[in-house]
């Protein structure tokens, strides 16, 4: 007897758990419907800064499979423009809106995979409602901004320095907008310790981005509706355009309404493979709370790639095999013009938080050796537990070929290792990658040396 | 009272041995003398083929440190030009010569470090004393290799394509020349398999490297003491300059002259603090012979990041604290022009040598996102034991971004990971870095698709 599978969210999670599933279980064998409430279906949501900046020729780039791939390739009838507006866990059935026909209807299910993704911080700032103030959650949000910059803006404001904010502001730079940058916090990138941080607001300083720190915004003012300037407590800043970056948190209502557990985070709880408490009942992605196995505390990171590896196991699951996920140590990567910026593990700040009584080192260094061209510079800093030195976390701030070095330590992390036991390894040397002493191994051994002193 | 300390070598592992020695035991305590044949002390032999290539301007851009700062800054008397001739064990002397002045002398020690390097391999072939027919192994070499190519050589044969013979090629081809590379395997770069080298072959006759395989090299033809012509079994190339890059063997004569344990490698035995079995000696660097963890077998790797981590080793037990060098996994890196290369662990050969029985995969993937500006091609080739899914090793062969993240397959064999463990690992994220599966990731995975097949 065939049975119905409903997924709630059309993107990276929810589709790849689809397309696992089906690779399992024949269109004969299982039904697949998934409703996303945009107008497209597995898409590059991290790369939408690059299609506004104008490194990305075409939204379509973005786009992995559309809705007619998953019909004709894979039986999947992922219908767009379709929100789900409740679950109903009993009767085992959703209720849609057809947004384009104003029309609700009701779907039954008998697997259901919970895939709403995050949604954008939108504090109640006075005149957030003004048009003009932007999000780039989703490819329709950026399309939205894509139609506003095509009227030659002047001048924008992102509010929030993390990922997106700062890889907005790049997008607008390279558009030639007069960009400030506005972040209450005394840093840009908090995910980042305040000195490795500095040399981020060093490098957006650069590419003459008007940073202004410890500055939170008050109030936005308009006319007829739009955006004007921004206000802050530092005075007013002209706006053609806001763009909003103020993190994001997962998407769980429709989850909590429907009686499902939700985490401390505020993500839907499941275990490894996936599965909430409700038999039959997945949820995967940025909705959803995970481990982090460096604090061993949950987490809600919504981040792209372990929203693809999470669907990637509810399908397995769902069609009868098994996988799990094995949760995360918080890596992050991104660039702003010239300056790559990368972590993993935990900051001083969590590392505290959780717990730990930790030593810090900070190297400077280059990515090739100093005599080769187009040796860059390169900060390393490292966290290790103080007594047992195993590595707590790692951060790199550098130029070209610096930020994707951060691997090494994510593996390192992943097998909690200790910085005695790093400065050891057999990473590669050739005067064009690397100076004879790695800039990983020199930053493990100056941690050791630290740990040997006490 | 005061002891002495002798080094036979003033390169990466013997003047790494006097530094780190030096830090612990000041000049009062221990006298340290280092004999180097050479003209150079501490120099990145790394460096030479860039040096020649004019992508490094000058010489002494390589000399990380001169025999005046050894003596200014360290107390440490550094001798240029000084051959160690023989060691005496028993009366605990060395013979040395200096062979400006041609006189021999003999030397005292307490303690002793042989860190002579490697030599490179010469196989009698009929016309090799020809003039004009040089390795590159020290920067002594470079510079007379240097000395020719100012006279405007039209035409270079690079006997062998390993790393030096390739980086050679390269640097000759951007000198100008017209160069052939002839290698008597079925592939350049024999540390990869052949399938992987095929990649590299490719790389070379795009940049108009003339790249002839299977064809041994049976003499070399000359006039006048100059060579002129290589003869191969396929014919007669022209030769103004003739480059050596046939491999290296340990340099341990002098050391089994005096009765020291060598290897089955040829190197130098030590255990892991760098001590030979004799009170008071050490040996570092490309001379001896070490422990590869992945075969469990001894290797002999001439490399100068394991020199300097070896003779660091050596130092800080000389200077009566404790350290162990841990051994390699084989981690190599280099380029050709566009074509950048590394392996690490084992390859079929080494692996099947060892008495693994397992599986490879091979993915084509880009060092990007396909749709951001700058995705390059990258192929990634892991080796997994059969059964227990056990990394064994992993080559890659791409263009720029691709080789370095060999680290993170170094860091995983490190460990002794699983691919099934490794495909879920926190991998860094973002279209200018990486495609949202990161190609280390999705080979993993497909090799542990592999192992659930059987």
């Amino acid at each position: 007897m065939s049975e119905r599978l409903v997924i709630i969210g059309g993107d990276a999670a929810g589709m790849s758990a689809a397309s696992q599933a089906r690779r399992r279980r024949p269109a004969g064998e299982l039904e697949i419907v998934a409703f996303e409430r945009g107008r497209f279906t597995s898409y590059a949501a991290c790369g939408i800064p690059y299609l506004l900046g104008g490194l990305v020729d075409d939204a379509s780039d973005l786009v992995a499979r559309s809705p007619e791939v998953f019909r004709d390739r894979f039986q999947i009838d992922a219908r767009t423009g379709h929100e789900v507006l409740a679950i109903d866990l009993e009767r085992r059935r959703v209720r849609v809106r057809e947004r384009s026909a104003g029309r609700d209807f009701e779907e039954p299910f008998d697997q259901l995979v919970i895939a709403t993704g995050a949604e954008p911080l939108r504090p109640p700032i006075p005149g957030i409602e003004l048009e003009g103030i932007m999000g780039v959650q989703t490819l329709d949000d950026g399309l939205a901004v894509e139609r506003v910059l095509v009227g030659n803006p002047k001048s924008a404001v992102v509010v929030g320095g993390g990922y997106i904010g700062l890889e907005m502001a790049e997008a607008l730079v390279l558009r030639g907008l007069s960009v400030t940058l506005v972040e209450q916090a005394p840093q840009p990138m908090r995910t980042l310790d305040p000195d490795m941080g500095a040399l981020v607001a060093e490098g957006l300083r650069d590419v003459g981005i008007d940073l202004r720190l410890e500055e939170p915004v008050e109030g936005f003012e308009g006319r007829g509706g739009r955006v004007e300037a921004v206000t802050t407590s530092n005075g007013t800043l002209p706006a053609d355009l806001v763009i909003l970056g103020l993190g994001t948190r997962p998407r769980s209502a429709l989850a909590e309404e429907a009686g499902l557990p939700i985490g401390e985070t505020g993500g839907i709880l499941t275990d490894r493979r996936m599965r909430t408490p409700v038999e039959g009942v997945w949820a995967a992605g940025d909705c959803i709370e995970t481990f982090h196995r460096v604090s061993q505390r949950p987490v809600a990171i919504a981040l792209g790639t372990h929203a693809n590896k999470q669907g990637r196991v509810a399908g397995i699951n769902l069609g009868g095999e098994y996988a799990t996920f094995p949760g995360v140590v918080g890596t992050a990567i991104s660039k702003i013009c010239d300056v790559e910026v990368a972590r993993t593990g935990l900051n001083e700040r969590e590392a505290a938080e959780a717990g730990f009584d930790f030593d810090t080192v900070r190297v400077d260094s280059s990515t090739r050796a100093h005599y080769y061209p187009g040796a860059e510079k390169m900060t390393t800093k490292l966290l290790a537990e103080r007594g047992s030195g195993r590595l707590l976390g790692g951060q790199i701030v550098g130029l070209a070929g610096s930020a994707k070095r951060i691997d090494v330590l994510a593996a390192c992390l992943w097998n909690q290792m200790t910085v005695d036991e790093m400065q050891g390894m057999d990473l590669s040397y050739a005067p064009p990658f690397s100076p004879v002493w790695d800039p990983v191994l020199i930053t493990a051994r100056k941690a050791a040396e630290k740990q040997e002193e006490g």
